[in-house]
């Protein structure tokens, strides 16, 4: 049995999809879109893709694809969305789903009508620190959870344009750690207060967004989050999180290149974190578009769902108005579209 | 030259500040003061102590007597320093000053009138680590500092009495971490968010407290900070420190008994934190004692003054208040008694 | 450009090398022989190998074929590589190279007469943090190396067949040891002196081996060395290493699934060391092969010649011998058959 | 009850002991002697020492005084040890007991005679982190043990003129080491085979000395053990063991000062080890008298007996010699005066 994919979208994060489906034995990749293709064909030949086009109804139409992955920009993911579930086909859609509560509900609706797979690119759960971390969570060792700690801070800023156009840092970059907290908590966020700073790049501001946050969550188990963001840690990517129960806790440090350490005079040193989020998230990258192909191949469940991104999505625009408003928003737990 | 010194309190971290007090051969512990003495003789006189007294106005009026440890309940504390600063002796005072900014401004107006020392008891501020962290951050390695994160966290709640009188959990407890917020970031706090709940025993809750918070801060400097509190940690006392500047970051893991580690088929474990307060800042409590006598001596500064006690006072009252109210309370950096 | 390869023996090694060889585009893993290949025809035919043999010669005969990898049992290893050698192929030959100093002598030499690529199989030289660790010292980080110390210890013994076959544990396991001294050192081994015991299983004693050893070492730059091993540690596979020198020391830990750690009441625990040797060296397996590949078709040089594995084999039976007579045993320099 | 105590040697060492012993109520440190005295006049009125003598006689001589402490020059130990007991004094002298077995029997055997006590003093025993370890192979957690490894380097070689009296790296330094092997293994040293190497100083070569050493041992319960030891370590005073056993295995790493790490862009960085012997091992100095007061006050056994140090002293004799001779001494278990 084989799965047939398509590829919409031939960026970085495309590109790299590409490289891991093809580990897969079950997986051809047969079709690539993307809107200019003309720096594609050498790539595109390498991969052995037979189809490389600038229109991915082409895909949609072609029968033989079972899935496509949705690697475009954001703002076309919700109308792609609608079209490929009405074409009939499985999807994997980057995050987040859509910049609108509204429109991403309706991309879920007609998901939903066409009973296809929807997953959303929410790598991180597949890492295998957090995974254990959850496993943990689940099997009771730390007891009723009390208090999750959430760090997440990159390397380096994105370019001004790209932060233009990224919907802000929680819809950008925070909103990997709410559905981190989702995840790990197994509780909805129910009230979510946000404080924001600029201190990496006065330029940042300037283009109305943040660097620098501290969030505050509250979920329905009545357990309390604080998530931690920058924009820039001088000493690589640097990805953490604490739960605390009544039974104990359970923490996942950063992964390093090796375990050498070196004493000298001057200090006990050892690696830094892995500096860049492919390096850091090689495993997860694999793991998510593998388990997705055998969701696919064998009806089974997604571990990220459409359901799972709409609430990132809703968490997210709740820090946002938290920020702009000053005051703790609270989350509706009714899935209704008026909630934020 | 020595200082001679009397304990007004003689409970258990009066009985631990005349020990420390002994190791250190310029001073000499004269006096002890309690409301009940009955039990103390023995202990006393193995101390060597020549006065004990259930009227602590007979240390106040004993010329011989430099400066007072006032170990007594919290409610006693400002009349004991208003009096003893109009007696002429230096102050040493446990935290909190009292549980009214406006008691502990009046009460530091007449140490000020009297030209004496006053230090307060934020031991933590003297523990080697955190020293470290500061000096750290003094000394520009991290750079400037965007993110402060404090984990503190008890090993076992008080018993719901001592909860009734503690002030809550913030004057109680956080009050140690919202000193240590002032001293590492060497910026004050101008905003807090507090988020508490009850979910280490509800008889804390029916007392009308919390033993669970995650609180938010912003500081003069535009950086951002995060305490998260519990009153139980299954593995132990658990007090963690992160500083994140534009240059780096600089934490301070826990402490433990030995750094023995065993492995075997089931795991490989190292000691768990250090359980017990009085072990895990040993070198902190003998410091803090230390430091102050010699700057009554020398007529040096103290590392932690009557301000910062009323600093804390006033960044735990706003806490209290923005978790009373649901938004975030500001402080007004002019320290008049109508801030908060 | 394409590099056309057989695999002489295909066991648990020989089929991971297939795997390996496959993630590499300019390779074609044309042949594979082994003694009975009845087992092995869906293996063979999943993975699009268009030759299955039982006789090895179709491999040397085979025009096409530029490199065979030899991965069946050691016995077979001297007179495989010079037919190798004879036929014009490179040889990817695993450890150790034969069970007699003179036979690896013998095999060289043909090697070097026909003038092919010969690498020995010792797969830690590619491990990230031994490499790290040998760069470290390279580049003078540590200084002068004194002190060399490796820890060696496998999950689990082999079987009792497997160890009468082995040559012993100096010749079977420590082997790896002894070259893994000499790459890290950068320097020859000129004394070596031998304990042994049997402590994990009388069996391995009746089979006339050790399980247990601590094995010290003189290198010709001065250093000291030495290497532990058993054959059994309950926690998994351990393989550690430091390497002192007067500027400082370099120390390489064990690799472990997850970065994760558990506190509980009962201790604080991380994970175990990963436990299998093709889980610990996955990547070391990967790379070995692809550097051989690269230095075949761009005619560079192997990391890890015919001389390494004969010299490690000389230090192997000088251990031996030092085990025998209870004394410490010498290596002259020169590479004569009369050494040891 | 109060033990009365004369300090022989008032150099470092002694004075550090008169310290730690005016640290338990119990104590009455009543006389020093020295050679030379006309220094220690104002440190001895600062300690509150009645006598102060060139003749340690007087100490012996003085009915009031219970217990001794050598802390003179080594060539000196054997004599006073046997004119102590003579005097029916309780003695804890430091280490090496002395330079010869036949001496340091001899001492022993007048302290047999007059039944007092005597303690030698290994400080190590006392560290946290190795009584530990030792609990940890007592109960039997590590299973039976297979394999002792002690890591011991000094921060600085001493001077030359102290190289030339110490009686070389074995009796002065590696001394400590041996006490430690059979302290964690529990059983007696039954082989020892030395290699050693001058590379920190070509003086201690001249002085007919080693500074880096590896040292291989064989334990009558069937284990192996290795030490490696230099005389100077560019990153400070480094002081591990780890023992390996059937069940797992039990480390003990070095102290710091602090747990603070800090990562920047260079690397992510914690404290050295403590640097100077006296802040490593701060615990067992106070511990080594303490314990060693109480056995006199109460009649107990002593942690580290003559037997003891008469063992370790034979180790490193049979060390000395393998180095020498190039092959491996073996001990013989019966303690009779001609075994090395």
């Amino acid at each position: 049995m084989k799965l047939t994919v398509g590829i919409i979208g031939a960026g970085r994060i495309g590109q790299l999809h590409v490289d891991n489906l093809q580990l897969i034995p079950q997986i051809r990749v047969k079709s690539v879109s993307d809107v200019v293709t003309d720096h594609l064909g050498s790539w595109a030949s390498s991969k052995k893709i037979d189809v490389l086009t600038t229109d991915y109804h082409d895909l949609l139409n072609d029968e033989e694809i079972d899935a496509v992955f949705i690697c475009s920009p954001t703002t076309t993911h919700a109308t792609i969305i609608k079209e490929a579930a009405a074409a009939g086909k499985h999807i994997f859609c980057e995050k987040p789903v859509s910049f609108s509560v509204e429109e991403t509900e309706a991309a879920l609706a007609e998901v939903e009508k066409a009973g296809v797979k929807l997953q959303v690119g929410f790598n991180r759960r597949f890492d295998p620190n957090f995974r254990k971390i959850r496993a943990i969570v689940q099997n009771g060792e730390i007891g009723q959870p009390h208090i999750l700690r959430i760090t997440s801070r990159d390397p380096q800023p994105p370019g001004i344009d790209y932060i233009k156009s990224s919907g802000g840092l929680f819809m950008d970059m925070t909103i990997h750690d709410f559905d981190m907290a989702r995840y790990i908590m197994g509780s909805e966020v129910v009230e979510v207060s946000a404080y924001g700073a600029v201190l990496v790049d006065p330029a940042i501001g300037e283009a109305g967004d943040i660097d620098t946050a501290v969030i505050s969550l509250k979920f329905a188990n009545g357990a309390l989050g604080v998530i931690d963001n920058s924009r820039r840690a001088a000493y690589g990517y640097d990805q953490r999180l604490e739960i605390f129960g009544d039974k104990g806790a359970a923490q996942a440090e950063n992964n390093r290149a090796t375990t050498v350490e070196v004493s000298t005079a001057d200090h006990v040193a050892k690696e830094k974190p892995l500096y860049f989020f492919l390096e850091r998230y090689t495993q997860a990258y694999i793991d998510e578009v593998t388990e997705f192909a055998f969701a696919c191949l064998e009806n089974g469940m997604v571990t990220c769902s459409g359901f799972d991104g709409l609430q990132a999505e809703r968490i997210a625009k709740a820090a946002k108005k938290s920020l702009e408003t000053g005051v703790p928003v609270r989350l509706q737990q009714e899935a209704s579209p008026t909630v934020i």
